[in-house]
């Protein structure tokens, strides 16, 4: 441990840094803006990843894998049908390395005689390749919907990267459905918001607002974007997850009909959704602190650490074994310190720093005495606590803290949601409360660019629960007939 | 179903690309060489991919993630210690497209402008990336052993593909570990070949022979490569999955030392070992007919399906509920067909087509008498069963089909391991009866290359159980101790 973790209050952004490499989630790898997935960042990302795919199956969709090139002219098509195609992406022009020299000097080349002669794109999403598939796949509203989904890398040459926030590469799902009306994937699209909203509340423990996205904040393929946005202990946004109503879009442009039940060729109608292992960075940001990572039960790897005090011992291991097995029986995830090099202070400091949520502490005294000291991570509260009923003590406290973490981080995130009704208003919350600002807008993407070019602050969304209201647009003056949240962003 | 599945006695070849596409596994995608997997084909990979991680899981393995790009230099790096070193791979040269044109013209074309300074190769396997990472997770033997396994996508470009058993882009799993001496990492590479070949017979139902590689099948990189070798049906070898002892070689291109107990500097050594989706085809062509695909129930999607004859009404829905609930309660999965568009005929050929394990066929007489018609796919058995403990038969005969799938691929693998030691015997098994060659070889890569010229047969493998014995080479005729297996091989 040699440098300590930057507080939060000095520099949110080196605490970020500093828990992502101290807590052991993420490296940096010798490949701009690739990250190297630590086993503890990754043990995080599979039982999110495990939560998410169960949840998909129980509304019906199943898993399939597509390529990862896509062929250049796929994205000609999607050009077409697209304004303000750009893509900053991972292109590959050759298949063939060959070495030149010997030993010591033998080097490797690329082969120019082996150029590929179309030039294929690392995927930045899938749905080209996707619906050249379905084109094969649909034939009449008997084959539809299709509700798929896949598990997959993809690659966006991103400038300026952060761990999990925002890398080069990075792995998601994306789900890519396909229908036989607007109305029934509009309702797919929406399902899958929610479905984004339960996960990021009930495992995450991190609230989110539901909303719409502006026409400029919108996926360029798409008729509607939906989000979930959270907020950050540092008062800035994150999109969490988005569902795209792509209405006809990529079947217009990949051809894709169905014959309807009037017997008629019509082009089907597409939804897409994906969260990616930005949400391992939106995780650590919503809950941890300046002692390390904090992480809600149901997606800690390990949620129960048993360290026998001062060291291990045989009689100590007996009492530890019997309270591990009384937990697994519970389903609750343990791990008994049997390391016998350091001494549990160093060892608390560590089950802290990767964010175990329950320490439980056993000692000889503790043994006579029949109890054992229970110290929970998000308060860091310690108790004594009899051995009888022990598991059903440390199940109920993994639900606590499960509740207390996301109350927690919702009373914050309300706190910071603040209804300004004039430009000075909403620059002060912008430059000093931080948080959403709610306030109303004119509507146009001029005056959604100009507040930008100002505060670097971008409409997060259009939240769906918002209500009608006449007022008038911070900027502009314009009529507004409902607020959006405005907010500065990851 | 406009084609008929080519019969196995035809064309073998034609048949499995039938079984691959009628049983909807694969498709074909538009980048050459790349499948699509579909969803049926890739929920048998996630229970396999479920069965391997649990197994890794439980000795002791950790899943972790790195980059999808190699750096060129880490090549030339790696070629400097390995003879023989060509890659036909997927090479990134640039990293942006922009459009040119407008509208129906608009074209999409890679920014000259964006070329990498060094070329990024798209990973073949992660040896290099991952020991330039071990460097620094590595200082002293308390680091290790460092067991890490990563699922991943890899590419190779390779000529001739065929799907699942040779595509240029496929999904594995690659275990990277790192030991502080030979013989722990020869424990490891060992014990990891022991889990391929238990979860090849155990889930798979697919029996499989370990054995050494000679220097020539040996994977570059590698001091020793250990693998497992499957017979299919038409008496072409597989090999199914490999683990080889890196000795110190991937350490020494990398420079990643420990300090040992006595306070040595000492390179680290490796070990690596993979399976992947070509698992899949073995699994196809090791028990499937010409009616279908045939799947052991440990890893069928779908163990069950219960059919309403002659259709779906609520009488009869009742029961097949019931059914599946108490099925559902032993953890069978289980379908209820109540499509009312197709017939009963037509449903059974489709299941048949698919896999399913066992089919309930459940009609109002079947009520009436107490019974359900049970038919299994692997024999096409029929049987009318009682209701009363349908759910403890059904548990008992999926693992009554499980066991007579390996017991069925046993005598046929074991029936084609013929002795030979003449050059005549040799020609004929392999040009007449198929399967493994046990024959006599006088170790030296110029007689393989020889016999592989001449027959396109290779030594698949050196038993590991096989004995000394002394012989002759059935090539040149001199002196060797023991038999190795020829066969030709997918």
């Amino acid at each position: 441990m040699a440098k300590e973790i930057t507080p939060r209050s000095e520099n949110y952004s080196e605490w970020y840094l500093d828990i992502v490499q101290k807590a052991r989630l993420a490296d940096n790898s010798p490949v701009r803006g690739c990250m190297v997935i630590k086993p503890h960042g990754f043990a995080i990302w599979e039982k999110m990843r495990d939560a998410l795919d169960a949840m998909f199956k129980e509304t019906g969709h199943v898993n399939a894998y597509f390529p990862l090139f896509i062929p250049k002219s796929f994205l000609s098509k999607e050009a077409k049908h697209v304004d303000g195609f750009a893509q900053e992406c991972a292109v590959v022009t050759h298949y063939r390395l060959k070495t030149v020299g010997e030993g010591e000097n033998r080097q490797v080349v690329v082969d120019p005689e082996a150029k590929l002669e179309e030039e294929l794109i690392v995927r930045p999403t899938s749905e080209t390749i996707i619906w050249n598939t379905y084109r094969d796949w649909i034939q009449s509203y008997r084959d539809l919907p299709l509700l798929i989904n896949q598990w997959a890398n993809v690659v966006r040459w991103e400038m300026r990267t952060r761990p999990f926030l925002r890398t080069a590469e990075f792995l998601w799902q994306e789900g890519h459905t396909a229908h036989a009306s607007a109305d029934e994937a509009m309702i797919e699209t929406r399902q899958m918001l929610d479905v984004y909203a339960t996960f990021a509340e009930e495992f995450m423990a991190m609230p989110v607002i539901k909303g719409v996205k502006t026409a400029n904040e919108r996926f360029a393929g798409a008729e509607e974007t939906f989000c979930i946005e959270a907020l950050m202990q540092d008062g800035k946004a994150l999109q969490a997850g988005t569902s795209h109503f792509l209405g006809q879009n990529f079947a217009k442009a990949f051809d894709v009909y169905f014959l309807n039940k009037d017997n008629q060729q019509e082009h089907v109608w597409a939804t897409s959704w994906g969260v990616s292992t930005r949400l391992v960075g939106g995780l650590i940001m919503t809950h941890s602190d300046d002692s390390g990572l904090v992480l809600p039960p149901k997606l800690a790897p390990i949620q129960v650490v048993i360290i026998p005090i001062p060291k291990p011992s045989p009689e100590l291991s007996e009492v530890a074994d019997k309270i591990a097995l009384s937990l697994r029986k519970r389903g609750i995830s343990v791990k008994i310190d049997n390391d016998d090099q350091n001494r549990p202070g160093f060892k608390f400091a560590e089950y802290e720093l990767i964010g175990v949520p329950v320490r439980l502490g056993l000692g000889a005294r503790d043994i006579a005495a029949n109890q054992v000291e229970v110290a929970r991570r998000d308060t860091k509260e310690k108790q004594s606590v009899s051995l009888d009923g022990i598991d059903e003590y440390v199940e109920k406290l993994l639900e606590d803290i499960q509740q207390n973490l996301f109350n927690r981080a919702k009373q914050y995130r309300d706190e910071h949601i603040t209804k300004v009704d004039t430009w000075a208003e909403f620059e002060d919350v912008l430059e000093n409360k931080g948080g959403f600002a709610s306030a109303h807008w004119d509507g146009t993407t001029e005056t959604e660019l100009a507040i930008k070019e100002k505060t670097k602050a971008t409409i997060r969304c259009i939240p769906l629960d918002g209500e009608l209201e006449d007022g008038v647009c911070i900027l502009s003056g314009q009529p507004s007939t409902r607020r959006v949240l405005f907010a500065k962003a990851y």
